[in-house]
């Protein structure tokens, strides 16, 4: 199992470059393979994100074979082949709107590991459960939705910590990606799709995309 | 206005600490005030974030004068009340699910900018645009909060950049997030607050919330 260090597992470890020079890249080098093992540490390092009340509502299904490609290929939209083609993986992330099942374990843990008070955990179970234990479907979802984005966020600046590029993608048929994923489609909501490999030797310098001034779109109050 | 330099203005730069030591701090330093220049450079550097074919359907509210954390007062949580007294401001992120109304513009610019060719603006305006202009209310809800996540998790790395700490916070009555910050409702749909600021002198180190193992939100294809 990968273990997950202090000082993480970054070839490039400028925030600098990571955050600001980050791009999408839709072409790969079709001969880079990413081990299972590197994979689950930029997952681990990825996780790291917060999540509401630590629910931490994010399921990732990499997929990185030939049949798991077909599967993608069954419900994604035609111009995200490149990456579909060429990307060491796409890695799938759902949110998960049942994470609450699993809440009572994990803290349970953490008082195991002798981080929070047996009063601490108890509130948690007084007060957060149960507010996840009668929420409606839509806010299950816009939770689990929020979680996912914020790791998959990371998940993108850990992989260029790793030296690999991605690439989010929208672009596919959402009603059909948990069943294609052999997930319960009522259950996992598809939040993106992240490509991610080397880019191209011969990938020509993709174009930066223009943001908004910030006076746009922000306000003070 | 402030600037986005390729460095930007991190007095911390080392991407292993802002990410992998990032945690949720809930008492701040009252006297600690951060200037708007420094607050938009810091939403500029998070706006790099990607977007869901780069509609950038987020919108910040900062919210760092009395009257203005008086509004948050009738709307937010009481146990959130440490962090609404003490950050030096509270950062509300808005999914705008108009946001491809301004859409034409943005790309005129970029071709204005040189940085795409018409043919490339044009079929931009004929690919994406409808698809937005002709979508459901709840897509629009999903791809606005989507894209706002993103930049809310970039945000909160670019703070930790600065020397900063945030505490992202879902805990407020979602459906009066929107009119008590001026904005219309039915378009801006609220995604979560950041506070923001430095942690109190006398802040005992808070717990570093335990996450799950890989093997649980982890599968491959």
């Amino acid at each position: 199992m990968a273990t997950l260090t202090e000082k993480g597992t970054f070839v490039n470890n400028d925030l600098a470059d990571v955050i600001l020079k980050r791009q999408s890249i839709r072409n790969y080098d079709k001969s880079v393979k990413i081990s299972h093992d590197e994979m689950t540490t930029m997952i681990k390092e990825a996780i790291t994100a917060p999540s509401a009340c630590n629910l931490q509502a994010w399921h990732f299904v990499v997929v990185d074979t030939p049949a798991g490609k077909d599967k993608l290929r069954s419900f994604f939209m035609h111009f995200n082949t490149p990456q579909l083609e060429t990307s060491s993986a796409m890695v799938m992330i759902f949110g998960d709107t049942l994470a609450f099942k699993s809440y009572r374990n994990l803290w349970n843990k953490a008082y195991d590991n002798g981080q929070i008070s047996a009063e601490k955990r108890d509130e948690v179970f007084k007060t957060f459960l149960p507010l996840y234990e009668s929420a409606s479907k839509e806010m299950l979802t816009a939770d689990a939705t929020v979680d996912s984005a914020l790791a998959a966020m990371q998940f993108m600046l850990v992989a260029r910590g790793h030296g690999y590029a991605t690439n989010p993608i929208a672009g596919y048929d959402a009603t059909k990606a948990a069943a294609a994923m052999g997930l319960d489609p009522d259950r996992y909501v598809p939040v993106m799709a992240v490509a991610i490999g080397k880019p191209a030797p011969d990938d020509k310098d993709e174009v930066k995309s223009v943001r908004y001034e910030a006076d746009q779109v922000v306000q003070f109050k």
